[in-house]
């Protein structure tokens, strides 16, 4: 895979070396995550909404209500910004300034699109669960009419993406380095707990599986790379 | 502590049974997270940008280098709509459509503004560490002119906020309870692991007092309620 072209939208001025342009370490950021923030812009107020995102190639999908006013907005064809953050570590140094953070983000710029074509809109919704939990859609009681119509799908295209990535140590100035208080990382992870039944299970219903990644004590971001990788050999 | 007023900015239509109006709360949604997404628009593109933020009252700050593009383009009294969003856990149905995640997240609608007042920049940018980890200042070396001089802070006033919260398992149909798939929820929770001291630490310095909320396995929103009431404390 090649690379993000850079372009004066994406283009990593300052710390340039936390820039990440490659493609497939990019995938890996946004697939990593259950959840994106979602930037447009409605009658000049700017919104910055939580979703679930799934990428398929070079396209980037969310869903929602079909009477969502967000969903319909958009659907008229309003650029947006997705982006994905991975808080990583809190980042302490000897002086306020060097203080910094762990992340991996991702910033998508693309033009959103409303998925009309039943067939398209009906595979992206198959491809959540697919994707994030593969081998449970399976064992689900079918999607319905009034569900799909129930649920807007939308798109985005990959236009250009801004990333970036610190993952180190605490970058203290050289003369602070005897200053006499603790330095270092305190990482930070998104991990799985102990799973909480549905008060209304069937006796006997085991874990399936298809849930196996996501066990307790599994860092999700590694949960969902595992799931996916399955899912993309899976349609090899 | 009063509600926050609903207005059609932030008014929740649907699943209105998730709004979440009542200032104390929405004010621990806030302080429980490290980082906030920002949206803004500058020439027609949305960007949505994670960030730093802390809150002082009716006030959230964020602060960047002075010379961020977008931080200079803010400035000049941008909309903008601060984000922060915690996810809870992943709500597995009998049904695709009834799929969901739990989460606690708040959206600010205001307007940036550059902090210029010497005074009260050198107070914000204080107030991070003072907030996050309070005790740490003073052990710190000091901030020099020039660190001042190199950050710009920005500032927004809480205008409205849209905030919801689902913390709860599954909500099949009543028709799909018996259907047998494993529901219920899987809890996340974002938390700390062992400490990775800095490798020019001077010799036997231990960790200090004040990262005792951060010590290994502790939740991040646990810690960071914690450190901040012992902030508001503080200066009461």
């Amino acid at each position: 895979m090649t690379d993000y072209p850079t372009t004066p939208l994406n283009r990593i001025k300052r710390n340039a070396k936390r820039a990440v342009y490659d493609r497939a370490a990019i995938h890996g950021i946004l697939d990593a995550a259950m959840i994106c923030h979602l930037a447009y812009e409605i009658d000049g107020q700017p919104y910055c909404t939580p979703t679930i995102h799934w990428r398929e190639g070079e396209v980037l999908y969310w869903h929602g209500s079909s009477a969502s006013r967000a969903l319909r907005a958009q659907g008229k064809g309003l650029r947006v910004c997705l982006t994905v953050t991975h808080l990583d570590g809190l980042v302490l140094a000897r002086s306020a300034f060097n203080h910094s953070c762990n992340f991996r983000s991702a910033m998508v710029f693309g033009t959103a699109e409303l998925v009309s074509d039943p067939a398209e809109k009906r595979a992206a919704l198959l491809a959540i669960t697919d994707r994030l939990l593969p081998g449970r859609n399976a064992e689900l009681r079918p999607m319905t009419t009034q569900e799909i119509k129930a649920t807007s799908v939308m798109r985005m295209t990959i236009e250009a993406v801004s990333a970036k990535v610190r993952a180190a140590n605490v970058g203290d100035d050289d003369e602070d380095g005897a200053h006499p208080v603790w330095a270092g990382v305190i990482p930070l992870r998104l991990v799985t707990g102990t799973p909480e039944p549905s008060p209304v299970l069937p006796a006997g219903m085991a874990l399936p599986a298809h849930l196996a990644p996501f066990a307790p004590g599994r860092p999700l971001d590694a949960a969902l790379q595992e799931t996916q990788a399955a899912y993309e050999n899976a349609a090899d």
